[in-house]
């Protein structure tokens, strides 16, 4: 099985603990639909504020099954990324975009089923000068998103995983699934989390 | 057929285009649900902090078809208007509200089908003074709406239009849309937008 | 019929007004989804920034029926609450949770039908260092809420209600609804908010 | 020696430590010129967003040698409080203004040597509607200020100490300050705090 | 005398009281140094975000006296001008920048007396693509800039005034310091501002 | 001559235009006093939120001459760094301190003459857990630190540089100020920047 078909078996949160508390994006970074997933490696793109030509480019220059990753220098109030674009990308097999900014669209973009995950949504149209940088190393709030990194994202957030360490991650979330269903088991008999951990020896019940 | 009808037809995000990327409210101001749909021409109001009496007369005092677009000296968290004053203008034949701030009683907004544009929800009640401005020109974000002015808005965002360009609007959006489905052929034919636009030329494929 | 029963009757809006504009909690703490509704006594908690083990020997020591409303520290960015905790919480019949600060896992909260009401999503990890405060007053945005304290949440926010004026919150607040009722009926038939409060008199009409 | 005259030794931040890390006032309210100090008892305010009346009662009604504390609902972006007032309050002995809020005239208040805390300076002129509360409760960010607690601001910020604590508070300060010199001593020779405190065991050195 | 001179012996908070309350800039912009003032006719300026071309154009178009002002899309975290820019435009006779956004070079401004109103300080560079407008009105915060309007600035913040309305403002602004000099009198006789405006028959002494 | 004091020559903006616009810290951090300027090589912090023992820590460990760069978590709110921490890091030849977040004591550290660069100051105290990591790559704003990165700091902010880049930022930042001078000679002869640049040419005088 391949590494994103064994990555889209868990939530964003579970790898994010998984890797010992690692990758989270930016939590203003939410899916357009609340039942949107997405799981790829990132092909990244750095823009101007604004200005959306660097990812005309990355839809065109990833590979299928690529999640296009983007920072905007910041600025967030601008539609980088519409309808057309998702017709585009979806076409070419990108697996979805996780933007540091915003888009628009939405309903269209719904409609076809390509994932989006933004800032939010803002109409504000985009300029063309196209300077920035593709596929290099991007920051997303307190973490740096390589080339070929994995991204997974769903309606809690999204994380990013060093392609060094995907199989740790794959290991490590599926050992936490299985002690999170134990402690679930016990939970529903009525004990408390602070039982089944022995904090309550530390705290009394 | 007349000009909100047609102005009916198109995205926010396209008639914002359509004049040169002009007339974009913030983007935190989103329908409260986001099927809701919103166009008309502009009753203006400005609103003291936290004060809602000018609310009250707007929608008393707009002709039917209108839209109220209100200022709120940039305080947010009040709610400004419920369900009561959505009954109201509902029942005048108000089309809607497009508010720089909050409002409460979404679900009996909703389930009346009254169309409200708001930065969010906020139960803080307001005060009755009654200071400001009636069907003035307003400051919302990064443009001026003027009386008159037509609005529409989408679960993308509100553009405002000035009444004099209106037919250009019209026209423009009509021109965008043509464009748009030719170039959603191409796109669905495995072309990207860099070919497309012929910048493979610039930046190579 | 008891306190919990009796408020849970009233919108948080109208609860907030029937007190004299008292009580409502930060407008960013809204439901995970808007069909979520919460009423009951408040176990209160402050946290560490990022910590949650306090969270986990709330909900051990709540009393059925009762809501854990939560501070952070004013550090929100921080997934202080997920499935597992809502698990164990409802298991022990705790009525939901008001947190000043992010939660994850949504969509099993969701299934499992536990009221959350946050700032939003975060995937990002906790510690489980311990300090702060269980059942002390906390302060939430302008109000202070003290152990014990009701409140009431909607999808247009939360409000809190002291102990002590909780009979007077249920009075007036059905004395509101009438009179609110009253004016209803005047607005369908074409009368506006200025006309029936006796505003048009300053104004004119 | 009188309360206030003993609080004047320290400084904010030491008493916040004092009593256990409790009191720091919002840490945007800073004094509009560093050099200024303020102490002595509360009088509180609490105002309609942009409205100032309640700040001339204010000063007219408080003892000399009290400060002001005063919340203005959230509202900022308002000058509350100007070279008029504080000649006013100067002349009446107040001691100072400490407000969740901005102000204007700096030059001519620094000039006269009316110590000002404040988020900030705006010219943007207030209203005269006067609704809001004198000397009752009010909310300063994380803390509640009760009329008569003591308030000691200078460079760093601000804490407010309850009257019930203000001999705790100076005893403790006191033995800090001791403690700190004892600490200086060893920092002077060499030693690094981790040595100091002993946590070279824990670390290593 | 010239209106220039006339409007240079009044605050920004005068003037925008002299109007009723009109044309506060964002209260975030203020001067470098808080010895700086500023005042003349505006050259108005409108860039794309982090682009700076167009305020090289703009101190080689505008008159000796007028004060470039700027928006520059909502972009913040630039410098858009630095100590060079500063030189040329100094040279010129240009009377100063007014900038809703970052500057750098802070010494060397202050150094040589070019007073620069700003959101900041930031050393972040900007491009040269050079979109935008040029002279044609912006919007600053609550309201629109016009060429050719006055625009005063000081330590408290910046107001525009109409060039229209600059008779007015001068008059307005007199009259308001005499009567401020009468309040100030009768201050220093030990009255409260409450009975000076007659407020204690309201309110009670 | 050594790196650190060629470096010191240059301004932080400088040094950021030379490597084609890198390195620039979130523009938020400000020396504690305008006069303030810092320069040499990272010992890299992350601390949890509101938590300094890795502070403390990081004085004793790093070597003279260092600079220690810190990031809190995104908590900005403490007061993480004092007087004490000053004078033991001073005593041991520290050559300043970088935190994206606030400090304390800022009387007593300007008048010890040790540089602090933070986003402002706060009295709020810390806890003692010391989670967090030591010497490792930190993430401040767009920018990655690695431990013996140079950081240059002056009022108008802070300028990362790697270390395998300083002798490149040393020659371009000369070449860069030859450059400006030559600019500057024209600038006071009258000539604008468009003319200088052949802007003019573009775009008309």
């Amino acid at each position: 099985m391949d590494y994103t078909t064994a990555l889209s078996a868990f939530s964003a949160a579970t790898l994010h603990e998984a890797l010992g508390r690692y990758g989270n994006l930016p939590s203003a970074i939410k899916p357009i639909h609340p039942g949107m997933r997405v799981c790829g490696t990132a092909y990244t793109v750095s823009t101007m504020p604004r200005d959306n030509v660097l990812l005309h480019r990355a839809y065109a220059y990833a590979a299928p099954g690529q999640v296009i990753v983007a920072s905007c220098s910041g600025f967030f109030e601008a539609g980088y990324w519409g309808d057309l674009m998702s017709l585009g990308a979806k076409t070419r097999g990108i697996a979805g975009l996780v933007i540091d900014g915003c888009v628009r669209d939405a309903d269209d973009i719904e409609a076809m089923g390509f994932p989006v995950f933004s800032r939010g949504l803002c109409i504000r149209g985009t300029t063309n000068f196209g300077e920035g940088t593709l596929n290099e190393p991007v920051v997303m709030g307190e973490w740096v998103v390589n080339p070929g990194d994995y991204v997974v994202g769903d309606r809690d957030g999204v994380v990013v995983i060093p392609a060094a360490r995907v199989e740790e991650a794959i290991e490590k979330a599926q050992a936490r699934e299985l002690r999170e269903e134990w402690v679930r088991t016990q939970l529903r008999e009525g004990k408390t989390s602070i039982q089944i951990y022995g904090w309550d020896k530390t705290y009394g019940y």
